[in-house]
């Protein structure tokens, strides 16, 4: 029998490391609230070098007085941090890395500094631990990644330091917790800071959250989610038309989630008009996890849609989804409240279809957004683009793809890869090898970076037609599926006509016409909304789009 | 161009709804606070015939004098609610079906009622909407099963509803969200009702909090994860040296997940001893997704453990997470934050293994807690027991499973099935057909109750060695590597012993010997810990034991 090896002061270096911070914290602070010009001296006293610190870039919205604060200290008393930021998508946040106040990262996103990402990685400039969905990243901040520091947004924070999010809750709420909740520093930009009795809710408890600061301007957000429905061409438009019916309908979809695209914005704008003739309300398309797209109104409006839990908001969408309770989640004080964990929970185990657009699918169905010497990240696609096999409860559906005998028989959530033969330029979609495989041996990844693997997708949609992958038995059926409804691209050569027959004859593979599609009608008649301004229409001016989506 | 078809007023009718339930709860309440005696008349009035209502019933925490309560109302007023409960673990969940307060139930698991449940069900007294993990039916919430009312437990909470959950958190964030955020009422018994200055800490805040009512006694909390360690025997202890060589020590496992049981027990005491003296302290076993299990308390005070995120708390280790602030996850306060949303995030998302025992396995490694007309539900094994194939980045253990050439390569996690080839009284372990297919026909479920499936199981360690199903490249392969370690079990007998000696010289099998281990050494002398008193022992008196576990 031993004794405890260790005081008990050793078993608290976290806590004690803590209160040593706040302590160097304290002469730039009035109580919690950080003196806004001396924010630059309290990051030089709380952080230090070496620290695990998590900054707050999610898909939209982004610490950015912090990080631009953070990316001017002095890399003489701030160096060799480790980020964790879920999206790196603003200039400030390589910047740390070429000045040396950061060497290593772990990160899920780099949409916007794709390039310069894949060249600072090559120059050994910046050192990736690994690149993760945003879940997984935070995921891993309560297992191996403990963040000592981590700098968030908030709409609002009152002077004890309880915070209110505003509709794009995102991932506060998680970041927050895996500081507050390990002996982590917790430090806020807040929009601005008032009275207690002025903030409009409570999103994160005070006691969560050790310093806020008053932000120069209001945290920056990018509308994500809004797709103009003038680029909506007849294409998208027949790709809607043959979703709607070889997929929606065929396997009754009562829940999903959208990925963003013009695809799913074409089928979103078909429901309250072609899939309304179709006589499908009510049927299918009735619960949805997915932000609160611009391109939804219409068919909200229209009654089709009774519920959506969102990951995060929209810009311009806030008095339009403060006015629908009934559908979007929402505070007490009326307005959106959004949340991705549970969003992303949503989406794993309460649905039963994923869809989304990809920009390269192999002869596998392996696809990837990693194009043309880009990393671009995972984002959260990987986590709703498969099967969960957690899931138990059984709905129509997902026993529709039902598979296996006896003990071993269960169902299967929809995977949707919906995508045109050719992008603009004449760009095959359907290549022989994902441009991934080239970005991954560049970066040293230890995988090649693919959003979503081909054995987890059950269907894809072209304007070609449909391949149903999930009733492949072989994997030379699968391929030759996906080839049929791959056009003349590389892949779609490959078919054999006869066999393309055989194919569509047991059902594996249906064009237009085998599911009711007449492609003659595909056209932007068939859009319930046409325009940027159709949809402020629809919301009954609710709908406040941001300036680059105007041009009235 | 339609205009929105409904009123504003028509959008917001749970609100409305809502209001409505609060202004008929006014009379039997002061502020938040309910007057404890007038609790069921507030009942009668907030809730309503037909409500859907979320019921905490967590693994381990009941709201128990909500249910009291609830079971004691008048079914003429209060009738056919749809109740969702987590654990349907005490008498009154089902009292409230025999009365007729309730009629449709979605659930998770009902282990201590599983073999009433059963019966009801058969009588047609209880109508299931379907049976799911925990956290599935938590996700539900947010999409197709969002509730009216919930009735939820804290351990303190103040006059304006700020909730302290104390080390128990488990599901409580989750179940008031689903309600605070959707016009849903949210009512809270606390164990106490005290000043805001005298709130350990905010769990939750009271923005999202309706009611608060001073429970009659402390809310139900059962001991889940405890197992003395006098009843792990020579048996328990060889499969851990198995396990520990042939698994955590050959696929360099990391960070993991145990599930409950006395072989999970094991390898939890033989940390310290067997695995020390193999100097695997550091290179295995380091980060842990799991609740405070007492019997890891040798190994925590040895060193091993660098960081554990919890589920839940257990009965009797407040004081030792307390004190142990590096390796637990704590809060301002001091004491234990768990969480089983995070939790379950961390544990499919961040960590490199599960393993659990399992009742029965069949021959294609299906396995299920079913057994014996009961039907115990889900729980949470199947959120860890599987593949999570939204996982995008890489570590050791992970690429040691890797398979798929090209794009479609990538890592698996470690899905470990631990069990003896036969159980009690001489029942085997492995059968030829689960019990859940017929437990499952009886309650007319759309398939049968599998708890794991086989094709989600990477390894299986018995007794008689490891069976490394991952290695399979057929199903005869996989079948014949579990056959080899399942005994004397019909499906043991299927083994043919050239076939034995050809599998475990392609390393689909390992006996004992192949993975060093002297079956001769396998005793309780390796054992950290002999009994409860030990392990109070090894806490410096922290471990408080409840009484069942006392025998001094």
């Amino acid at each position: 029998m031993n004794s405890p090896q260790r005081s008990a002061a050793g078993w608290a270096r976290r806590r004690r490391a803590k209160g040593e911070r706040l302590r160097a914290g304290d002469p730039y602070t009035e109580g919690k609230v950080i003196v806004a010009s001396k924010l630059k001296d309290l990051l030089h006293n709380v952080i230090r070098p070496g620290d695990r610190l998590a900054l707050e870039g999610d898909n939209q919205k982004q610490a950015d007085f912090l990080s631009r604060t953070l990316a001017d200290c002095d890399p003489s008393i701030l160096h060799d941090l480790h980020l964790l930021i879920g999206s790196v998508s603003r200039a400030e946040h390589l910047d740390l890395f070429e000045r040396g106040i950061a060497t290593k990262l772990d990160l899920a996103y780099a949409g916007p500094q794709s390039v310069r990402i894949a060249q600072l990685i090559e120059d050994g400039v910046v050192h990736v631990g690994a690149i993760h969905t945003y879940v997984e990243l935070y995921a891993r901040m309560f297992v191996d990644l403990a963040p000592d520091v981590v700098l968030l947004c908030a709409s609002a924070a009152d002077h004890d330091g309880n915070l209110y999010t505003g509709p794009n809750t995102e991932d506060t709420p998680t970041l927050a917790e895996a500081a507050a909740f390990h002996d982590g520093v917790v430090i806020v930009q807040a929009d601005e800071i008032v009275d207690t009795k002025s903030l409009p809710r409570v999103d994160i408890p005070g006691s969560w959250v050790d310093y806020v600061v008053q932000a120069d301007r209001p945290f920056y957000l990018e509308p994500l989610f809004t797709r103009d429905p003038r680029h909506i061409g007849d294409v998208e438009i027949l790709k809607a038309m043959i979703a709607i019916r070889g997929v929606y309908e065929r396997h009754q979809v009562v829940s999903l989630n959208h990925g963003v695209g013009f695809d799913t914005a074409a089928i979103e704008l078909l429901l309250p008009t072609y899939a309304d003739a179709l006589n499908l309300k009510g049927k299918i398309a009735r619960h949805w996890v997915l932000n609160p797209h611009p391109t939804l109104i219409p068919a909200i409006e229209s009654g089709w849609v009774e519920s959506i839990h969102s990951f995060g908001g929209e810009s311009g969408m806030d008095r339009y989804t403060a006015a629908r309770p009934d559908v979007f989640f929402t505070g007490v004080d009326g307005s959106l409240r959004s949340n991705r964990l549970l969003a992303q929970l949503a989406g794993q185990y309460a649905i039963d279809m994923f869809i989304g657009s990809s920009l390269q699918i192999d002869g596998d169905g392996n696809s990837s957004t990693v194009t043309d010497g880009r990393l671009s990240g995972f984002g959260g696609a990987p986590n709703m683009g498969h099967d969960p096999h957690g899931r138990r409860h059984a709905t129509q559906a997902w026993l529709n793809l039902a598979h296996g005998m006896g003990a071993g028989r269960r169902g299967r959530k929809l995977v949707v890869q919906i995508a045109q033969t050719f992008r603009a330029g004449g760009t095959p979609t359907f290549v022989e090898e994902l441009d991934a495989i080239d970005v991954g041996n560049q970066a040293a990844m230890p995988l090649p970076p693919v959003m979503i693997y081909g054995d987890d997708v059950s269907h894809v949609v072209t304007e070609e037609g449909v391949a149903y992958l999930y009733k492949a038995h072989s994997l030379a059926d699968r391929r030759d599926a996906l080839a049929a409804v791959a056009g003349v691209t590389p892949i779609g050569r490959r078919t054999d006509a006869r066999r393309a027959a055989a194919l569509r004859r047991d059902g594996l593979v249906a064009y237009p016409e085998d599911v009711g599609v007449s492609t003659r009608l595909a056209s932007r008649s068939l859009l319930a909304a046409r325009s940027i301004g159709d949809l402020v229409a629809w919301s009954g001016g609710l709908y406040n789009p941001p300036a680059q989506f105007r041009d009235w």
